[in-house]
């Protein structure tokens, strides 16, 4: 429990809810423990719905040992793999149109994807990392189980330490197994997934901003109208790639987002109409190469990303695990906040103090 | 999930709640299993605040092979032990001060309590077998860590087995361990407990009407003055008790309690001015002699007992033991539910369809 006392400007619905969080559930820093077992892991952090950071396991992956840039490209060579690219680095998120017009219609933008030998994944990223910052991102982000689709030549580097782990404790198989790997500018907006998720940084250092599931009215989740970033280039070729970012027409739809970034600062974000983010509880963590990142299912995180500028690697790497999420109690009472937010305008308005 | 489809009559914040619980989390029975491992029962039941009976955790127990009445007569002789006294057996509860009746004002109402020979309740439970039902009710149901306090003499015939089990479980150490024994009168009212309890059965049967934590918006929990039987008769002779209900004036004070009994027909309950039970998820189940009834916290139950006839003792027997809940991420969604509430009628009064 918390010795700071508890302020909340606001007096509604959510104020309980909020100093009841701060109580006993907000987490004001990330916990760092060695291997647990099954057992205690899952009654302290799964059943909690708490985020912890478990060191150690990486420490037998030949990944985590031998993986670099030279190394990948001398494994993976000429083997196709699918690469998200955008002008900001932001690949699923809710942007202006216009990307130089701030006050534009905001869309959900979803990123040029296109298939490239790994190999020029590894050209585009020394080529970047000695331009300037406004080049093109490529982010390799393909969740689509992509370790096993795409990396299967790299299967072997990954030890079994973590899946067996987390699969004594969730008592079920990994629904998903993926590979990240991208540069610092390639930032993941803040959303949620319907999974327990084993997050293992193998390069570099992954920094999650987090939020707890009971921070969903404060987050502003609505719909927008999906649009993509397309390439008016000549051709497909990287020197030549130019985006732009347009509404999709085939179908047309809306997709729900949350639009908020929580990095950015309370003013900008009261301008941009979010003044309730500030009733949020964001913490933003580090998590180093070797390390674990249990993060919760329902959890909303932001992703970015800074590469070890003396290790030998340019970009970060991460693998991650997904597990299915129990569909019970604390998804119910999820489901039960998300409603409550419906009823907000019913509910009497009242200013703030 | 259920096939049945769900039918919610009512149209409110509560609507979702309960056509998702349906599909979730509303247990339609109760599952019986063997002896799972602790991180089973924690992943699959704790957490998830699910009910559970597990069979064949006392089959060792000399307290399931050998507790009669006369055995216990003979151990416990006439060693002082608490008793709770009521004319109806209900200890606890919300009731007619007037008890003939039905329409004077309603108080929460304790039992007359008071210490006797353990001799002389084996004398009572034989007596009131054979009387009338109308005999005043006696209960053994002190809370206070009964069994140690008082039963400390029937320690030995209770093995281990689930103590050991339930602590690798919680990870914790027992908050107190309670000894119950009564007869068919005799019925906990409706309400919670901020405990895991591990319920397990000895002789008869215990009769739980269980109902999940999200019912609380469905069963009218107020506050009523505090009242108790009081012994009006010459003296505390079990003949000469003669109980009456009065307001409790030193100090008086309001206790908040669950006035709904839900096995009261729908029709009685409507005419008391409780129609939302109806919305409420109650499933009654038996526990039967030599099985252990996992309550999860904050579960609201109600207790009656049926004796087993063909047994050796008159009276229903149990131990229960109590481990301290997680406060956490339930406890906080549950302070939230019950907060919603308060707000129930600044929300658009919508008639039934």
């Amino acid at each position: 429990m918390s010795d700071d006392e508890f302020i909340d400007e606001y007096d509604d619905i959510y104020s309980k809810l909020c100093q009841e969080a701060q109580d006993f559930l907000i987490i004001k820093d990330i916990e760092r423990i060695e291997k647990p077992t099954a057992l205690e892991f899952y009654r302290e952090y799964v059943s909690q719905n708490k985020p912890v950071i478990i060191t150690g396991l990486l420490e037998n992956w030949k990944a985590y040992k031998e993986w670099s840039d030279d190394y990948l490209e001398n494994v993976m060579k000429d083997v196709e793999v699918t690469v998200s690219i955008t002008n900001d680095g932001l690949a699923d998120a809710v942007k202006p149109i216009n990307e130089n017009d701030p006050k534009s219609e905001r869309v959900f933008c979803k990123p040029f994807e296109k298939k490239i030998k790994f190999q020029e994944y590894i050209k585009h990223s020394k080529k970047s990392s000695k331009e300037n910052k406004n080049k093109l991102a490529y982010y390799i982000q393909y969740q689509n189980n992509s370790l096993n689709v795409e990396y299967d030549k790299l299967l072997n580097d990954i030890d079994e330490s973590v899946i067996d782990f987390a699969k004594e404790a969730f008592g079920s198989n990994i629904d998903a197994t993926n590979f990240w790997m991208g540069q610092d500018k390639s930032v993941s907006s803040l959303h949620q997934d319907p999974y327990e998720n084993m997050y293992c940084v193998v390069r570099g250092t992954k920094i999650f901003t987090l939020l707890p599931p009971i921070d969903y009215p404060f987050l502003y989740k609505s719909e927008f109208p999906s649009a993509s970033f397309v390439n008016v280039g000549c051709d497909d070729n990287d020197e030549n790639i130019k985006l732009e970012i347009q509404i999709d027409n085939d179908p047309k739809m809306n997709i729900p987002w949350i639009p908020v970034d929580p990095t950015e600062t309370l003013e900008n974000n009261i301008k941009l109409g979010y003044p309730l983010i500030e009733r949020a509880h964001p913490i933003t963590i580090r998590v180093e190469a070797g390390e674990v990142l249990y993060l919760p299912s329902l959890y909303f995180h932001r992703v970015a990303q800074e590469s070890n500028k003396t290790s030998n690697s340019l970009s970060t790497i991460a693998i991650n695990y997904w597990f299915d999420m129990k569909y019970g109690i604390n998804y119910v009472y999820f489901q039960f906040l998300k409603e409550t937010t419906k009823y907000q305008k019913q509910i009497k308005n009242k200013n703030k103090k």
